[in-house]
């Protein structure tokens, strides 16, 4: 029998811009963690401790986001940092911006959100790199678990948005079954799992989103854990040219 | 703190159409599960156990499935299948065919799948009714669990497949947080949570696609669960006229 299971942490008190975060976490019982389990962070407080967040009063928006933010019905100042944050502007309607990210993202509002942002009239972005961000956290962790920093992003075509991870470090971010056989021996062609992002997915049910608690230990993924960082959630980004939602 | 466990079932023996499932899955361990629990289950053994199969030998291609098995190098007996399944092609390219099923899932081939399907040259199709299916599984569990039946669905932009909700009885598909305030009074805008999805891709990681272990155990979801059945995973459907990637 195979087996998987969470829990959370406990809740950490409100990070701010130059905190430890792995202190924090250690101290939320992160410190009982070993080499074969996972971490599962949501970004928001890694982006915190990182000083990744905009305050309105600083932001002066441009013409685009004036013109965005009129036709959006936003604040041209937070169109002006989700903009800041864009590689490209994939979809402008019904209210919501979607974008590809400087990282290769694709989600609402490039990932910039208003909620638990600590302050009143303060964004929080994504981590500048969310794969290093995970990587010095796991190398700040004295037992090692793998780490995976989750985002909540919606989906085309379903309601309703699902944690994927945006930033790895020591999982292996997808499985590949392509040319292994099936039961019957059949090969199983298309068979390539996510697995971080099915990690990053259960976690988040075991997060309540009113609460701070935004770390989850997962254990019984030890055969998708490595020793070495892995290709980390760069991996999971299909390039541009063979997307065909582009 | 919050707790999730995961526990697959035992093997089933080879699901073939009439077959009892939810005797096998009680066979399997599911007599186990209690009002409660969610048990996950694959959506390969629900087709099988309600004939949703196609055998190449039975199908005659119309001229749009020999024109696109063609362009796509695919069988045109296995794209008529798939077009037999489809309301609308989205996309075809890079040899993947992106279908909106009768139902109105968007995925690659309308989940149309050669592997594990029992017999060479055989197909299994999605369950016609879904919804239904789970609503019959847990009527005949006497433990009356909530039911998920789930497939690997892609996603544009990101590489590999997670396992998504397809059927549901019993399990909130949607947490709405919406109008609810964050940790520090903010109103949550964005926060729709898709728990079935969820749950479906934690199910996943207990399973091994080589494996004839199709059904997972959920425990801790309890706040989740709903003694009537619930709207299904219809309710997951984003109508075409809400959808930027229509």
């Amino acid at each position: 029998m195979s087996r998987l299971q969470l829990a959370s942490l406990e809740p950490l008190p409100e990070v701010r811009p130059g905190d430890d975060l792995a202190s924090l976490l250690l101290a939320a019982g992160a410190d009982g963690l070993g080499p074969g389990d996972l971490l599962v962070v949501a970004h928001k407080v890694v982006s915190k401790a990182e000083g990744a967040i905009a305050d309105l009063a600083d932001v002066t928006p441009s013409a685009r986001a004036l013109e965005l933010g009129a036709t959006h019905d936003k604040d041209p100042r937070h169109v002006q940092v989700v903009l800041g944050q864009s590689a490209e502007l994939v979809r402008a309607a019904h209210g919501v911006l979607i974008c590809r990210t400087h990282h290769g993202f694709v989600c609402a509002n490039a990932g910039v959100d208003a909620s638990n942002a600590g302050a009143p009239d303060r964004l929080v972005t994504l981590p500048r790199d969310p794969d290093a961000s995970a990587r010095r956290l796991r190398a700040a962790l004295p037992g090692r678990p793998a780490v995976v920093i989750s985002d909540s992003f919606g989906r085309a075509w379903r309601h309703g948005q699902v944690d994927v991870a945006i930033g790895i470090a020591g999982l292996g971010p997808l499985e590949d079954w392509r040319g292994r056989a099936d039961a019957d021996g059949r090969e199983l062609h298309a068979t390539w799992i996510a697995i971080a992002d099915e990690a990053a997915a259960a976690a988040d049910l075991v997060r309540g989103k009113d609460s701070r608690v935004p770390a989850i230990a997962v254990s019984g993924l030890d055969r998708h854990i490595t020793t070495d960082d892995g290709p980390g959630a760069a991996a999971l980004l299909r390039p541009r040219s063979e997307d065909l939602f582009a």
